[in-house]
């Protein structure tokens, strides 16, 4: 089945959808938090569910090293490892990959393994087939990321190895009926460059499309521009991804140009590091100023952690290094950032969606 | 209000009851998880009532230094610290100074912390104001472990000491309307002096009795008998706590001898290291053999862990590092030994508690 978005309601560029799948279907604007090695960190499936999380990431590089996609394959896909009914969307592998200097050619990336110093080889083809065996609903392909800024002759031949590989994946892809497979844009902070990797991408049909490459450090008057450019050249009736973006006003802008999904390691990281994301702003909770606070982390928020526990209670748990501190405070970001993300939503049903832009920027600009 | 231990079964000197206190009831036999600095390592409050734990413990050496007792006090006390609706016990914090090798004399205990290297001076009073401030539902008196084995002539110092200590306690407990203050026999693996320490306890007339000092690394013929020796002397009607047990078959032989309450942190700390309770016996979960079992950790265990995930999922979530390892083996080892110690209860009531005894011995001797 060939996926697509239905969408329900516009304000601008703005939109609210419904993506449907062969699992089900999900709600966009999304955010999907990163299982990276077949868990969030410090929570478990039981929290995904309380939390309302529809589709969650599991990272390829990662668990076809550890425990092995075969082993995950023999225990029923990430869903059966993970006893989880949501969706899941890998990544290739190759974002990891290319952070470890592999050698590259046209075949694929050759690297050594984080774990064990073990020689290990990717091809796009590959990529499909573990991410078959991961048993993800969305799949994604091998694509090249340069790193930013880069001069333009390795931005272009990173969008053309992107392009070739992204030929082999959707060749390669046979698991059509229940599992989706996204292309991914590369192109820089290059506008035209963005506009033909989009253009080729979208000639290769995929199931739905990824940004990628970017918000990997360049400012936001850098980062729009070859976004939007992108976006442009996407088809209207599928789901739109921008890799690895998670902070608040980051999403308010990317939805501003049409973007529907998600992620980022950003609100579970700041939450073991003791930062807070409330509705005035990052809080450092480690800050003596809370130790007797009987305030909530953030007192709009209606999340399990705040309607039970004080700012006074999570600093101490911080302070002495108790495990159950980052625990609460990742319950808490993503609880935060769902939510954050249920408002966008809402803003562009109830058509003020602008308004909500702005107040974001007041507060994360 | 004094407190008293309804028995309501009894089969040999086995017994179960209840304990009633200003805050309720709990029913023993009982074990006590341990959240040594406001919380058991690697879960929530809220995991501690899906446990239906019924009283935790709270360690008075850590609290007072981290982050205060003054600053516990101000937030509502342990309970209102924790948000926690069930018991709290609170040790004196005696047993964490006297293994940092305090100056000690007749008025108390001078230390340094371990957390700053500060200066810290412990007496009687002080403990039973720490553990006011604190908010306990049970305290326990300032005592003196002496390690065992020790020549006798240490362990007659350390009883008569904990005697000279406990009067002192004793006089300064003056919140008896909300707050129960145990004595703790001592007297090392000597028999008589377990009997004389038990005898000058009682006579103190305390709200319970622990039995302090053991398992601290004997045998089960040298503990069991110093045990008995100090229960023989104890109230019938008022509960008697075994601090520091929390293996299956000394839990059970305790029992026998008419012991209700217990505490370890060997259940979550084995959890920590990937050590699994179950009906069988230890499991360790990180061995190669699991990594694709499709089991749960104990097939015959009802709790959320094991009604939901796997051995190989399990062993994966330890073997990469991730924290849900810990935080779910802890679940099921304080879910397993909750349900093994109201299988006694059962046990008791039914009469049939040699047949749990010998079975318990069968799988743990």
């Amino acid at each position: 089945m060939k996926l697509r978005i239905d969408v329900t309601a516009r304000d601008g560029a703005a939109r609210v959808g419904e993506v449907r799948t062969a699992r089900g279907t999900f709600r966009t604007p999304v955010f999907m938090p990163v299982g990276t090695r077949g868990a969030v960190r410090t929570i478990a499936t039981a929290d995904l569910e309380a939390l309302g999380a529809e589709i969650v990431l599991g990272n390829t590089y990662h668990l076809m090293l550890r425990p092995g996609a075969e082993v995950i394959e023999a225990l029923g896909g990430l869903h059966g490892f993970e006893d989880w009914r949501g969706h899941v969307l890998t990544d290739s592998g190759g974002y990891q990959v290319f952070s470890l200097q592999p050698k590259v050619d046209d075949d694929g990336a050759t690297f050594r393994s984080t774990y064990d110093g073990s020689l290990h080889h990717l091809t796009p083809e590959l990529a499909v087939r573990r991410q078959e065996q991961l048993g993800a609903d969305i799949q994604m392909v091998l694509d090249v990321c340069a790193p930013l800024p880069s001069e333009r002759s390795v931005l272009v031949a990173a969008v053309e190895r992107t392009a070739l590989w992204a030929a082999r994946a959707r060749s390669a892809h046979t698991r059509v009926e229940d599992q989706a497979l996204f292309g991914i844009v590369q192109g820089g902070d290059d506008v035209a460059l963005r506009r033909e990797s989009a253009q080729r991408t979208v000639a290769l049909d995929f199931d739905g499309y990824a940004v990628g490459g970017l918000s990997v450090g360049e400012s936001r008057e850098v980062m729009l521009p070859a976004l939007q450019a992108a976006v442009d050249e996407l088809p209207a009736d599928q789901p739109r991804y921008f890799m690895g973006l998670g902070d608040p006003l980051g999403i308010v802008e990317a939805v501003a140009l049409g973007v529907d999904m998600f992620d980022c390691v950003l609100p579970t990281r700041l939450a073991r590091h003791g930062t807070i994301l409330t509705s005035s702003g990052r809080l450092n909770i480690k800050r003596a100023e809370w130790a007797r606070s009987s305030e909530p982390l953030d007192p709009t928020c209606g999340c399990d952690v705040c309607r039970r526990h004080s700012r006074g209670y999570l600093r101490h748990l911080f302070v002495v290094g108790e495990p159950t501190a980052a625990r609460l405070a990742t319950l808490h970001n993503i609880s935060w950032l769902l939510r954050f993300v249920e408002g966008i939503r809402t803003a562009v049903r109830d058509g003020r969606f602008e308004a909500f832009r702005r107040a974001v920027a007041d507060v994360w600009g």
